[in-house]
């Protein structure tokens, strides 16, 4: 786009892509006129850090704003204008009227390109007192928050334990308040499987936060909220996370193509079905990697990413967005969760076929200091051995793993193919099989029908169905907690024990997996077929807590 | 291999590769003889862990002992003989010669399939006194070390500055010794390019460690070794870690076939010459990844991975071995170093093309307490645009991204595709634009031509070839330290003062590299050419370290 004629660009939003595109924009051509509107009293500052803003973690307001209008204006010479809402597009005509919230008062601003990165505005339900909410989306909402924290709230309701609500309960919890977080579904972290978000509500519990799981509100009072089973909570401060929805109003309005998902219909390239329009951020529809069908993710990194490709795709670079796996990660007090590609759920209620494993490997080397477990969940294709999604839970190292798994799957590795991945070993960072190895081995066992699993959900349709469980654990493990009716014979005495072991078809489990899967190669040999309870009783019983 | 007739493998080495190898044969087959035999006192040891156990952090000698050969009979049914050592192979006979290292009687096991896993020894150079020096390789060899510091060694000389070189001597450190840590190479841990070892010899000396770069050992003597420089240095304690030798001895006088590299040939089941004989671990040949040539990576996950791997070959699987890439890292005090692939020393020397960049992206979200920078490097092919290696450097999150890079170069993403990974991002783990994707941005901007750079050690040939020099960065920065000769003017200002540049080539830094890019953009649509210093100050002073 280094043409003869420079071009103006607008662009709605100057957060996370409206700010990337602009900056890019400006990279690629200093001649360009680029406009950016903010709504906001506030561009491209740091919505990933507010909840931890309120929380005190981050101490200073103005680290939350990475740029300012005037350090934009010197390095980059954008024209950016906050508190100014684009109210109406009008495509044929490449304009956009500007609201200035400040005076109250409109004008028209011509555009050569458009690109919108409006974002999502947070889900507020119908609900009697709903006015009186708070939401957790802008700088200005961490302000309005922050007051009523000064103002002595001592109780908060924070609806929807999503990732913004699990932070924002422990933020508040971590400024004293009594907080209970209220969510519709059974669990908490609705984006992991139930198993694995088991763990994390105990840890939320243990860090003072109540839970009100199946639960949703009908009323919102001074002072407290009404549950739908009719109970009072003490509410001084109430907070919706629930989700978010994209903000398509201006889109819709100036007759842009919405997607099935509610967001703004894009190309490869970012651009709506007005040649002339962009659109970027969670407000924009995706391609899911693994469906090919659209989809939303509002994700900043995504956001960030898209950015930079619509500036470039206006440019005129031969630019092509990846389909979206979505990963993401949560703190939880002192727990780590993070998540990459398709949740078991999901898969289900798409009827794919999949094939799921769990481990518990340590963080880093056992004999060093202070490895902790990590649960560790993946999800693969039994036909073509894709890696489908994983999940993990700990006290460290998670982040890691699931972002080598999610550069696995952009990279196309096949589940077994995990085994032989070359990963950093020394004590203090993993182990010389690191979880991932473990996982790519769990794998190939199952693909070649060296093991064979049952998932912890499947445990008791296989017993009614006539299977006996065999504990493999040790004595000691089995007094500290065992599955009802399983019948103790540690994995060392196995062999020496085997008549004891019950006819007919057999299940075998130990704490974690792998004593049981050297129990099952164990009685293949002595002719006895037996499956393994995936994940072992670490799995298992994270099952009924769920 | 669930054959009719039981097969009797012997496995030369009870440690990671042998070990692995034991038990997963036994996982496959239940009827299998498998003997072990072991020239040491003990089996399945930690050996990555020993220097933790010298300096304290690993408080338990049993915590190194992750086996014992009473537990593995019993669960695993293998026959472990320790300080047996194999001391004569027949392979026409298909008989191993065994040495009772406690009753020095031999006798004479016979076998189906015999493994190979007898690992590298240290090598020790020919040297006046050398019969004082230790070496570090196994338990015995740390509970001769251990018994020194007990008899109240004070001073200590560890030779080579490799990975077990610099953990030896920070552990040293740790209890208390005067240490000095002497290198031949001019750098510590030449497996890193030296701009990115530079900032870990500042850690090593930070924490009280001695350097002798670029000098050898002449003479150990009775508390001192003698350098090369004629310098006597105190050593109560001299640690010999200047490499390890595939321990091949058994191999070849059994008359395998040795490789170009001195390790045991193997094809890509871990067969040797012999069709009855495997080997594995750190004294068998891999092929490398990048160069398909055969390569010695003695690092622990291939040794477990390759013992899986000959298990399930000697059980008739069709498996066969990924060539390796070598990934690895190490602490060092509190930093940590990773690379993986090849430095761009190997590849100079080499004569391949390549492209390297440099960055220093915060560990995590800057407005997030606690984050560090990381010096971060990637090598990539011009041609193909194939990931060729990556090192990286830093306080928190290093092996992450390495992990990552080692995932990505497996899963055959080019750099610039590295830009599209979906990383967590929270602002205790990273950022929306992960180093990881900052690093494929600037490699899409070198190969689309947006971006031109100079690395730190071509600088001084551009500028004698009449570039000239303008930092970019403020002018509190430039008075804190500078490259001599630069003209200062402030990116910010970079629009108005263009008048103030001097005529001809400009070549343009910043402090690592992201402003420098910004002013070669603004540079160029102003119509001026310029080339951006790669990893900018901070990358070229590093340099100068180095």
């Amino acid at each position: 786009m280094t043409s003869e004629v420079p071009v103006k660009v607008v662009i709605v939003g100057g957060v996370a892509g409206g700010m990337s595109a602009a900056t890019r924009l400006r990279r690629l051509d200093e001649q360009a006129q680029i406009v950016v509107l903010e709504r906001g009293a506030h561009v491209s500052y740091a919505n990933c850090g507010l909840p931890y803003f309120l929380g005190g973690v981050i101490e200073e307001r103005d680290a939350l704003l990475v740029q300012t209008p005037e350090a934009l204006r010197a390095r980059f010479r954008i024209d950016v204008r906050v508190r100014s809402e684009a109210v109406a597009v009008d495509t044929a005509a490449r304009t956009v009227t500007v609201r200035d919230l400040a005076s109250g008062e409109e004008y028209t601003e011509s555009y050569d390109r458009l690109v919108l990165s409006p974002g999502a505005r947070p889900f507020v339900p119908e609900l009697p007192g709903v006015e009186r909410v708070f939401t957790l989306r802008d700088v200005s909402d961490t302000d309005r928050i922050a007051g009523e924290l000064a103002a002595g709230a001592r109780s908060a309701v924070v609806v929807g334990a999503g990732f913004i609500g699990v932070e924002a309960a422990e933020n508040l919890r971590r400024r004293g308040l009594g907080v209970t977080l209220v969510e519709l579904a059974g669990q908490v972290l609705p984006p992991l499987d139930a198993e694995m978000a088991a763990p994390l509500a105990a840890e939320l519990r243990a860090g003072g936060v109540e839970l009100a799981l199946g639960t949703q509100l009908t009323e919102v009072r001074d002072g407290e909220v009404v549950l739908d089973d009719g109970r009072a909570v003490p509410a001084d401060l109430v907070l919706m996370a629930i989700g978010v929805r994209p903000d398509v109003e201006l889109a819709r309005a100036a007759g842009l193509a919405i997607g099935p998902r509610g967001g703004i219909t894009v190309d490869e390239r970012g651009r709506t079905s007005d040649e002339a329009v962009y659109a970027v951020g969670d407000a924009a529809e995706k391609r899911d990697a693994l469906s090919g069908e659209s989809t939303l993710v509002p994700l900043a990194n995504l956001a960030n990413r898209h950015g930079r490709l619509v500036a470039d795709a206006i440019a005129g670079r031969p630019v092509s967005a990846r389909p979206a796996t979505g990963t993401a990660v949560v703190q939880v007090f002192g727990l780590t969760a993070a998540a990459t590609g398709w949740n078991e759920k999901r898969l289900r209620a798409a009827g794919r076929r999949y094939q799921a494993l769990h481990l518990h490997p340590g963080s880093h080397a056992g004999y060093y200091p202070g490895a902790s477990p990590i649960a560790l969940k993946v999800l693969f294709d039994p036909d073509d051995l894709s890696i489908l999604g994983a999940q993990a839970v700990g006290a460290d190292g998670v982040d890691k793993r699931v972002d080598v798994l999610a550069t696995a799957i952009a990279g196309g590795l096949t589940a077994p193919e995990l085994a032989d991945l070359e990963l950093a070993y020394a004590p203090p960072y993993g182990s010389a099989k690191d979880p991932v190895n473990m996982a790519g081995m769990i794998a190939e066992n199952l693909v070649t029908r060296t093991d064979r699993t049952v998932q912890w959900h499947e445990l008791d349709a296989a017993r009614a169905a006539g299977a006996s469980l065999v504990d493999v654990r040790t004595a000691a493990e089995h007094a500290r907690g065992a599955i009802p009716g399983a019948v103790n014979i540690p994995l060392d005495e196995l062999r020496d024990r085997a008549a004891e072991l019950p006819d007919g078809d057999l299940l075998v489990h130990c704490q974690v997996g792998l004593r049981g899967h050297t129990a099952l190669r164990l009685l293949a040999g002595l002719g006895r077929d037996a499956a393994n309870l995936d994940g072992g009783y670490a799995t298992w019983s994270a099952g009924q807590a769920a």
